[in-house]
């Protein structure tokens, strides 16, 4: 393989040098979008993962622009996502640390810089596939749970009733429930309101009298996505003026300031511990940011190589732990705000990681008499989408085993643990293909009267023939179906006494195993214990190419592998042993006797 | 359904008043040369254990007499197993009790309830097929693997040299050679000379001189069959007679007696520690039993039910439980010679059990001299055919994942742990087949010239349009090779600016899962967005019921379902839409192309 060149390695010496007015332009505007959704958003992100404000912040800086240098896609745009911040409380829920505190921080660093290396370990590895594992239904089922159980963690900061921290969703409303009468008004009001103008802004309908109106769709679009930023400053002011009034927490103060890199995260020592945690982190962040990758990607026929995603991500991620933030990953809703916005290329990213650093540099005190239960309703807002009950129905339907996974996996992660219900969902998943395969169709085929077509005996009128039993099995032979197989030849032998060639009709079978070889042997002997031929028919080329150098072609004795089916019924159906068994007289395929 | 008839429970009803003369008289000898077998073996087992000897002949009488009542195998022998007694071992080495003590009698008593309980679970739950996800090259691995850690086990009787007990195989063995010179001469020369006489007596060559003096086969079966116990009996005499010449360590006074019946195994108070121990000892046994016993049926075109012999073994466990002994299964060996010895029913395993009964009850002095270094022989020579090299050499040949696979698992026993090893060829070989179904092998067809056969366009002459892309996925599709699928077309879409169609064949496809539905879809809606039309071809029947409840056809838009490739090229290549593409001049199939 000749040495690729370095724009391989970082994408951005390919497209920075091409960049053009008018996309510069786009880049530009879309840039802006995403980064005055990012700003409320970051907070928000940060205290979800029980983080200070501007922790949020300091995670969309230096991670997009490291993604810039590195990354596949053009436009996904690499920051805080509510999953991994969910993912991270819920890990150091699990340590001594209390939420907000150093060490609590300490331990988000230190899953930040674990992911990053189990992200860059599987990009060397070139393990990329591993995340192909996991299937839709459960991946589904796992964000519409994580989407819940964020809803919840919201709920105090809504109502003012504080809820335990470590007991199940149910026992948290239920909790809830109970405590309703000291309902707080001041963060329900603020709350609700704001949730209600976050929905209503992202309704399109809202949206078309502006249209009409002839303002143009992007600046449509910049006033739909600039919703939570107004209604964050909006409620602030309101709150800077109305504090006595209508008492509310808020933010407070937020030390203005730009990260500075540091090696501090090397000095987390939960490392193990959090192990676990960070890689569903780095898995989950991993298969969510490639997913909406490459469905930006095919709008623009463009590739995104994941592999090189993994790279990417994990070097993102060791942005974050240098500048001592949380894991970071490509968000699903901030990257199509990105792409719709008119983002051409990973200019875009720069642009917002250089704007959401200026906030932070600039603008915290804004943010003084920033209302927390408004940020709750920014979060409750951006997660709402994820909730996916069509995807349930359409699982359901189609298959009721996927929609089991998914159930399950939702289930699990809302009601038992965000891991375990991953975990259950996979096993599931995994076990249902297993068990598939491991039972695979089996039709005993005949012959269409008048053509040389061979299907299923039971769903059509076909010639068969007492002396010979043709099978077809339409699966891969494999070490869970072959006990499958004997029992079904076993089973027929048992109930054909006339029975001298069993044909195993192979054009569905893409693969044989070892244990599958040395079944097809026993079988071929077994049979020939009691006097019955085994033969094969219509092999597949790779698969013959195994067979030619094993046994089994020893094993099979008389046997033959015939290159059709056809071929084997003129071969054998005239040609029966007369003494085979206790019905000599037959020696023409009698198909007389299946009308 | 018909309520099932009682016999079809108890299969004894059904063959035992069927029996006739002949076979009475073939069941007594098989059920004696059986015995003859056991007798030594039981207690040399027992031993391997950690066990008194008395307690390998318990495990001979009542369980095989449980067997015989409820199994649906004709001829296979239970009793104690030689894997099993090295898993009891093994998992009691775990608990703070000693080998021979009461506890730890107890702990194996316990396994044998535990197993049963297993074995009866997974029966009412018709879980036989679970043990299917044991691949041959696994089973193969685990088998060789127990075989050498029973023979190293056996070296301290042999040679006199005690070992470290919880030191792994490779400590042990560097131990004995550091303490060879305390090499102890009396058992060494017990040990050898009786494990030569036993490996000698098993040659066939050596037995052909008495079939030439006229001796029938089964009185020179019955010689080498009985060897063990000859070996056993000469033994003791002349040790009886040396002892104070040659000192060797001696079985000693073994109390005579019938087991009583009773319910102290639920005195057991390791219940679930010793769970995991016992799941293993259940199915290994159950593996190993049912294999043997289908193989033996074969040979009469008798039928073996997994689901009843879960029963039948589950009720021999409880049966071991209540005589106070270890786990039994029916063994590969013994129920080979008791099949060799003409067994024709159960008739010959009551015949069995009976001798050993009257065994323990009047012959337990004869033992009393035994030197335990021919016990250690008897085992050594039962264990050493199941060290299988040709399977090694088998599996690697035909596929070296298999081969792999094998070897883990044999290292795995053998260094590691045994039941970490039996994981890990487990998850091995689960996980060989879900990434070979991961990275199908998909291939770009065209026509071969002038028929309507289609094939590879790497392989063969075909005739291909740069307008029509016909892509043939060889594996069912699924979440595990959806990514691998969108990659596929991805690139071949990247490659070929020309393209409107993409036609994918599904003649190998025998299941979509929903995560391919929602890729298909997808894929189908990307596809679009380049004004590139998706078109199956070859849908077998009950993959396109499927696909017609869902939304596929409908993402598809102008795309149709093709019954085959033919009608699919006659369709699309004589009608290439002229606003498709910038080579509008294209519009019938150029096969001059490619020549």
């Amino acid at each position: 393989m000749p040495p690729k060149p370095l724009s391989h390695w970082l994408p951005i010496l390919d497209w920075l040098p091409r960049s053009r007015g008018a996309q510069l332009r786009d880049d530009l505007l879309a840039g802006v979008i995403t980064a005055l959704l990012l700003v409320p958003q970051g907070m928000a992100l940060a205290l979800l993962a029980g983080l200070p404000p501007i922790v949020g912040l300091y995670a969309g800086i230096l991670p997009p622009l490291v993604y810039a240098l590195f990354g596949t896609s053009r436009t996904l745009a690499v920051g805080p996502v509510s999953v991994a911040a969910l993912l991270v409380a819920n890990a150091l829920a699990g340590t001594a640390a209390d939420p907000g505190s150093a060490e609590w921080l300490q331990g988000a660093i230190t899953l930040a810089a674990l992911s990053a290396g189990i992200l860059l370990l599987m990009g060397l590895l070139r393990l990329g596939e591993l995340a192909n594992f996991l299937s839709h239904p459960v991946l589904s089922g796992f964000t519409s749970g994580a989407a819940v159980i964020i809803i919840v963690s919201q709920l105090p900061q809504l109502t003012g009733i504080a809820l335990p921290r470590d007991a199940g969703t149910l026992t948290q409303l239920g909790h809830l429930f109970m405590e309703l009468p000291r309902l707080d008004p001041g963060p329900l009001i603020y709350g609700v309101v704001a949730l209600l103008l976050l929905l209503m802004a992202r309704k399109a309908p809202l949206l078309k009298p502006l249209a009409r109106l002839g303002i143009p769709p992007r600046a449509t679009l910049l006033a739909s996505r600039t919703a939570p930023l107004m209604v964050v400053l909006g409620a602030t002011a309101i709150a800077a003026f109305t504090l006595p009034l209508l008492p509310v927490a808020v933010v407070g103060d937020i030390p203005a300031g730009l990260p500075v890199p540091s090696l501090q995260f090397l000095a987390g020592d939960h490392w193990l511990e959090l192990l676990p945690a960070a890689l569903v982190i780095s898995i989950i962040g991993y298969v969510e940011s490639v997913s909406v990758a490459r469905v930006l990607a095919w709008r623009r026929r463009e590739r995104v190589d994941p592999n090189r995603e993994l790279i990417a991500l994990g070097a993102s991620n060791a942005g974050a732990a240098l500048t001592g933030t949380m894991p970071v990953a490509g968000g699903f809703a901030r990257s199509m705000v990105n792409f719709e916005a008119g983002a051409r290329s990973q200019l875009a990213g720069i642009v917002t990681a250089l704007l959401v650093a200026l906030s932070a540099l600039l603008f915290t005190p804004v943010f003084r008499y920033l209302p927390l239960a408004v940020l709750a309703a920014v979060i409750i807002a951006a997660v709402i989408p994820l909730i996916d009950v069509k995807a349930l129905k359409a699982a359901w339907r189609f298959d009721h085993a996927d929609g089991l996974a998914l159930m399950v996996t939702f289930l699990g992660v809302v009601l038992v643990d965000i891991e375990l219900g991953l975990a259950a969902g996979l096993l599931l998943s995994v076990g249902t293909f297993l068990w598939r395969t491991g039972h695979p169709h089996a039709a005993v085929v005949g012959r269409v009267p008048g053509t040389e077509h061979f299907r299923n005996e039971e769903r059509h009128h076909v010639e068969t023939w007492p002396h010979l039993l043709l099978l077809r099995m339409d699966e891969s032979l494999y070490f869970a179906n072959t006990a499958f197989l004997e029992q079904v030849v076993a089973r027929r032998v048992a109930e054909r006494p006339e029975l001298q060639h069993v044909v195993l009709i192979c054009s569905a079978v893409n693969r044989i195993d070892h244990s599958a070889l040395e079944t097809l042997e026993q079988l071929a002997e077994n049979l020939a214990l009691s006097n019955i031929v085994f033969h094969l028919a219509e092999v597949k080329g790779p698969v013959m190419d195994r067979l030619r150098g094993s046994g089994l072609l020893e094993a099979m004795g008389d046997g033959r592998v015939f290159l059709s089916s056809e071929e084997a019924v003129e071969y054998l159906g005239t040609h029966p042993r007369p003494n085979g068994n206790e019905q000599e007289n037959q020696d023409s395929p009698s198909a007389e006797n299946h009308p």
